[in-house]
């Protein structure tokens, strides 16, 4: 057997991916669907006080495309709660006008082929990762992935050497696009249908790109990487809600 | 041709799993929908009686993410008992309310490729392996798997001595989870569209992602493993059922 | 080019899968539903009179899980009365109540990887086998499956000799539960996705699983063997339709 | 770069398979039915002036099998007239009781690996294939296929002469069933998902799992196929259309 | 790590395919439809300014066949002005008649796989090709499409020498078609489910399938081209709305 890879975990995530039935909604009289924008702006508020006090965080994106509408993405200590704001989304009165587009399931993870020694959950750096407050970046970006296992390209058959030199080459590109892209990655081993989740935000769209591009050069990516389905968005910030659902 | 691996199997497995339909839920008067869950938990109660008599048993658990809402984990002695639970719940009043999501026949499965000897249905840990209590773990993990069968690497092809050996080796690692994880091995061949489907319980979630994720790296599953969708859950228990489903 | 196997081929099929919309099926009442039941007793009734004549067979079951609640298998001559059943049932009330599910198109096929010699359509064991009246067994288990034809596993690339002697050993497999299990294969080549239908009948719902397992470790099935979706289910007699569609 | 085939076009082909909503279909009053009927006969009948004009053909079949419940096949000079007519029947009365279920847009194509020399659109026998009247064949086929490009096996990167010699050898299969099966190529690379469609036409349906299960074992099959979804139909002629729709 | 090509980008792209809900349309009173068909004019009458303004640029054309029945093609300088169009349709009353078919989201890109030297941000001829002006040809053909990472087929393994010498040579057959065909490319890494769109305009719509079949034997193409689904339409020009909607 190979060595595997250790983890560090922290928050559980929840991706949730919304379509606006904007048929039904526009047949509400306009007051209804104030109060009812009103009440999902509630279920924000409490996701925000939850932020304030350092127990989760949460953001909110429009879609681009015809695979969603919108996109909560929420982060909590326990996979209950992540159950629970889900469970109370579904039984608000938004979520009647709405259609479940794709989730995903994850947890806050780094990867540590890096070099031993000190124990990470005591290093505030890292500490700061697992329990991230998401950024209010203008754009998001989200696809799940796989290491490959075909043929000759099988990641889980290479000595953690190799995994790790492949692994440090393919930090050093992330590392040039700092202050440019924010990069979460969220493991899904045993809970959703891709190894990981990654989540990009940055305030230019286009280094999105750049950056996915330029990693698909990588040999980790060239000959390893598995891509599912690729999700961008806006940055739909509250004040903003009313407008976008506006009709 | 290669020597075919033995099983023992004991009951028969249903796994159900159910989105509920909220929007028409809420219609509903209240009063109404405390009958329909009062029919629901009559069903519960009915499975409660099988499994107090050692006829079978079962597990609930609610979904996280939108793949599904609850899951019910049927184990009965005869396909004919899981077709006819199948049948009562959707007949009964909450099926009109949820929408099939996803389902899995199977059966409780040991693979012996274990030494040889005893008779092992004489033995009373394989027969509550066989036929066993599903336990009211916080947490339940869910996922199908086939033997890759593809060029290089063809699990059927193989001698059963090899076999034998990378199945011991991958047992290590299901033995160092001893305690925090119970898993629950079903065979498929013949039910459904995957040869097996693997139920894990755990009173700690992310046992899951462990397991799963060190079990990758172990050759069974880096070469041969070839996995479907996964699902994750939390325990629901009779007395949160309501809870679950007030509006 | 390769020389092609020769076949045998028998009576048309059509398997016929279909989920009961519960909701809607109850919101009549309970003598309409009466109604509908006997009319379609009534078609079953033609259909039992056909098979008495031995111009045809078929056979109903219960499907387990969420892929379809009742399957109808229809043998007949000529592809025009196949079309013909299957519209008469979706005109029939009954099919106001169901939703497609599934079916699969075909025709009952005898591969002669055999010894040749005699007329086979004089004998009269392949005429039995070729224009069957499919038997009353507790279980059944239907898959499509196709011959790999991928990189070095390519069977339509084989010499027959190779293929004759490898179904040879196959059959071997399928000859030890002689008694257990009832096999037809139908052909789908140019009829519908797959190559093959396999439909499997037994007393012991088991045996589905020991026989397709013990030929998966055969070369035929390990290397050169693509499987479809599995349906298994349940024997509904007419007398049990009633009881079935009874809410 | 290998040299590209070299191809001769003639109409353009649209293969609209529909199912017939039969629940909301039954809901009309009979005279409401029988204007609906008489409409899309009209439809038709246009169409057949358009034949016997010999500015285009069409063919009606009843598809067996829950696919569908019938297939329209038209061919045009332009796609704007395919359009049209597509559109014409999606605003007819007969498409409200109607849901598409499948659709395939192509060329009439003959492929020239054949010896040069002549100017292929002078040849009276190449216009009356590049400009066909479809037959009133019992029986129809269609499937879509690909040349694969995997590996080993890529039909792109094949020198010509194999090619050439290779669909020789093809075509002498299919010239074996001149008489029992009349086959139309279109080719839709650039307009559809795979890079042909492929139409059989025959009076016993048994030849077409003949003709493809036998051209199978043929390299060009064998080692360069990739097969899509099969659809077999009998011919639906203008005088069964009210037998066939009547309720 | 393989050297990365370096691109160059310019308008967002949001490829918007929608079915018509034909049988609820035709409900609708005449003069409401015209209303909404008057609405949707005035929607595309601002994208017509805009594009006299230069600030982006769009298309619409008629779908042959079942995947959509049209697509509107929209270029801007934002991502966050293609999510306003999008969501501003689907307020519209035309969007309560239409289905979402299929969506793509995208950057009008040229990969310099050319000769360096001078800034290309200030060649006339490039910034061109970034904010084009999209063509009024009679027929369109779009297709999503990644460069392959299979084995010995990986592209991203490949020295940039390599790539250059085989794009140079692929867009040599490109550039045979000018004057027939106008390609525009779009990069979607990050954005959408494929690595790049390709969107062709022509006033001959057999010059897509001359031109995509031609390729398809160049090594590019043969080797490392994988192909998403393709859509064939006909330019819809603002004329002709109405007749189009026309029931």
């Amino acid at each position: 057997m190979t060595e595997a890879a250790q983890t560090l975990d922290g928050w559980y995530s929840l991706h949730d991916f919304r379509t606006v039935d904007w048929t039904t909604w526009k047949m509400l009289p306009a007051e209804e669907r104030q109060e009812i924008i009103q009440e999902f702006l509630g279920l924000v508020e409490k996701w925000n006080k939850t932020q304030a006090e350092k127990q989760g965080s949460h953001a909110l994106y429009t879609i681009v495309g015809q695979k969603a509408d919108f996109m909560m993405m929420i982060l909590r200590p326990t996979m209950e709660e992540l159950n629970e704001i889900e469970t109370e989304f579904n039984k608000s009165r938004l979520a009647e006008y709405t259609i479940p587009a794709h989730s995903y399931v994850s947890v806050v993870e780094l990867s540590n082929y890096l070099p031993a020694g000190e124990d990470p959950y005591q290093n505030p750096q890292v500490l700061a990762r697992l329990y991230p407050e998401l950024p209010k970046a203008k754009h998001v970006c989200f696809y799940p992935m796989d290491k490959r296992r075909q043929g000759e390209d099988n990641w889980y058959m290479l000595p953690m050497e190799d995994r790790r030199n492949m692994m440090r080459s393919h930090g050093m590109i992330g590392r040039q696009y700092a202050g440019k892209v924010k990069q979460i990655i969220t493991g899904s081993v045993g809970f959703d249908d891709y190894e990981w989740g990654v989540t990009l935000f940055s305030d230019d769209v286009l280094q999105f790109k750049k950056l996915v591009y330029e990693m698909r050069f990588d040999e980790v990516s060239a000959r390893y990487g598995e891509f599912g389905s690729f999700f961008v968005g806006n940055l739909l910030e509250e004040d903003r809600v009313s407008a976008f659902l506006n009709v």
